[in-house]
């Protein structure tokens, strides 16, 4: 059987290893995620590497090099609920097929690489997403400990109970040289390479985020009797900003700004809406670009409020700046792939954004099915898969050359 | 005691005859309404009248006069759920008011005089309002017998466990000559009257309604993945059709449209919106206005689909077409009120639309605080009720010199 196809038929393996029958949903220190780690830690020892787990979870399998340096692949094999199969998975399946070509050649790098297989970065089980980069940069919140899951268990009982030590996280931190960068293979989750009809690009910079909720609060009232002129419609109002927000967000072809939740109280159909409460979310890679955009929209909405009548109030949720990727490590990944390469920023939130705090990070996105993922619609073709593994493949040895 | 401060203060003791402790909510045929109708028969026997209840519940008071003819009073005593105290009460105990004039002057009119206290209104038990003007005027539909209460009570089990046959409702219809008209006085449920600080008005016609639920279905997707210019946002486009909804209403003073519900699907912050339900609500006092309004925002939501990509699906839920009040009877109530007379469309639906059916209709307006309804604040003024009682007695009188 090809490598590629080993590829495809992995991840698949992986989908059975789930908490929820019929459907892949395989959080952080679970026995769905133990199921994952055996056959993941018996892929990597087939591929020459030896494996270790640190105290969060995180599988670390390390192919020596005739070097002290070492290059770190990966990506994450936990899930979000009712997943698809790729997201996370292909990343950790590609770097063990690209090491095991390695192998199977008998072949040495100057310097080591590692294939990390992170134990939570969708943070399904407690709600804080990236623990297991967050654990190996050493920017583990201790605080989280205490989390508790649906269930009511801590989190350090989880780790505990997963044979882990929670008080000995510190301890695992990277803690040798600077490593020559970290690179991960994901699933693109967006449309852009499936229009482009190309199977691979490259990601300049993982986008930062802004989140709020923003309140508009106007004036309930009997639908049939209150003149229009005489309204405080907060749902109107709120459309005005829903409008207005998508317009913003057009003006730069590198945002994307979104309203996914709005809910109208009271919410009846004979009376006229007296609140609404919104979310917004927008992204950029560039930080400046989307503090102003920010300003604009929420300038917007206050605009807005005053021109209806409408009181707005915004409460930020959270704040995340932007990751770029190195430029170095990313025209490598580019000259790996050959011809025109296409970079486009990643929208969604990626462990290299802690990666980046002790390496150099760089991305490569394999087109998917209609852009979708986080759901169990994931697809990635065969063809694709064997591409991706060249490229990565032609990256190790261009790194090499240096 | 003053009269209007007897008006008062019965409203305030209806208020007592509830199925909820601390809140007004008085269902069709409940204890509830049993324990009002008592106090009501109380109220229209101390006024001279004689009382009868037909089999649907309505309460009957007659107040004989001269000759055969007869004018019909009144309004309703069930409420929707924590309601306030003058939605429907204000009406009935305002007309026992003034016949409780004419019988303390010993004074008999050339006509009869009915007070109507009906028994459903609002439609709260069952979901089919006017249940109490729909028998009176013979429009009662049987096939609401089997209809079923929250509790699975049905409703003709409801009406004989209330005392009524409900095999003979059809016989209860009016069958006596057409009577000179039927005069109801409400709470305006607006802010019109309070904005021109007057305490009276006129109801030139009652408005037409048509309701909708349009359902726009784009495309969900990650939020942070998937490009402005690909997106298919059915929130987006939503607001837009809620904007542009807004603006055509706003060009003729006489009609309203609202957006009371809209629905997000799925619903979360970092989702595209792939589907937005809502529901739109039309009223005019001239049908063929609020057909045409009706047919531009609908046609501009399918404008909208295009423009936007995303599927606009619409279910017409009801129509019910304008009531006109008659010109006779409110050009005399407008003498009764003296001055400068303000004419309202009502918004609201009345029990005047089933009593057209048999006769001519007028209704006056009584100003409420802050143009609420359907609320635990409900407001009258005991100043405002004197004048209603004044002008309902001076219409008998105008009437009554015909």
């Amino acid at each position: 059987m090809t490598l590629p196809r080993v590829v495809i038929e992995r991840c698949q393996y992986l989908a059975e290893c789930s908490e929820e029958p019929g459907a892949i949903t395989r959080p952080f220190a679970t026995p769905a995620m133990r199921c994952a780690q055996e056959r993941v830690m018996e892929w990597m020892r087939d591929a020459g590497m030896t494996v270790s787990r640190d105290n969060i979870g995180n599988l670390r399998g390390r192919y020596d090099g005739a070097g002290a340096a070492t290059l770190l692949l990966g990506s994450h094999i936990d899930s979000v609920r009712d997943a698809g199969k790729y997201d996370g998975p292909l990343g950790v399946v590609v770097a063990i097929a690209a090491v095991q070509r390695l192998h199977d050649a008998g072949r040495r790098l100057p310097f080591g690489v590692e294939v990390l297989a992170f134990a939570d970065e969708e943070g399904l089980r407690f709600g804080a997403p990236y623990l297991g980069s967050r654990a190996f940069v050493g920017s583990f919140d201790t605080d989280y400990l205490e989390r508790t899951d649906a269930g009511g268990v801590t989190m350090a009982e989880a780790i505990r109970a997963f044979g882990g030590d929670p008080t000995r996280i510190a301890d695992d931190r990277w803690s040798g040289e600077r490593p020559l960068g970290y690179v991960e293979v994901h699933i693109e989750q967006g449309p852009v390479l499936e229009r482009l009809d190309i199977p691979l690009g490259v990601v300049s910079a993982i986008a930062g985020q802004s989140r709020f909720e923003i309140t508009l609060t106007g004036e309930a009232g009997h639908a049939g009797t209150v003149p229009m002129a005489q309204r405080r419609d907060a749902l109107v109002a709120a459309a005005a900003v829903v409008t207005g927000i998508d317009a913003i967000a057009r003006t730069d072809e590198r945002m994307v700004a979104t309203v996914g939740k709005l809910e109208v109280d009271p919410g009846a159909t004979n009376v006229i809406p007296g609140r609404v409460t919104l979310t917004l979310d927008v992204r950029h890679p560039a930080d400046a670009q989307r503090a102003a955009a920010t300003k604009a929209m929420l300038g917007w909405a206050q605009e807005v409020g005053q021109t209806r009548n409408v009181g707005v109030t915004v409460r930020p949720v959270s704040e995340r700046a932007a990751v770029a990727c190195s430029t170095h490590l990313t025209s490598m990944l580019g000259r790996a792939i050959g011809g025109d390469v296409v970079a486009i920023a990643s929208g969604a939130g990626h462990d290299g954004v802690y990666m980046s705090e002790i390496t150099d990070i760089a991305m490569l996105f394999v087109r998917c099915k209609g852009g979708i993922s986080h759901n169990p619609a994931e697809s990635v073709t065969t063809e694709d898969v064997a591409v991706a593994i060249s490229a990565l493949g032609r990256f190790l040895e261009l790194l090499a050359e240096q």
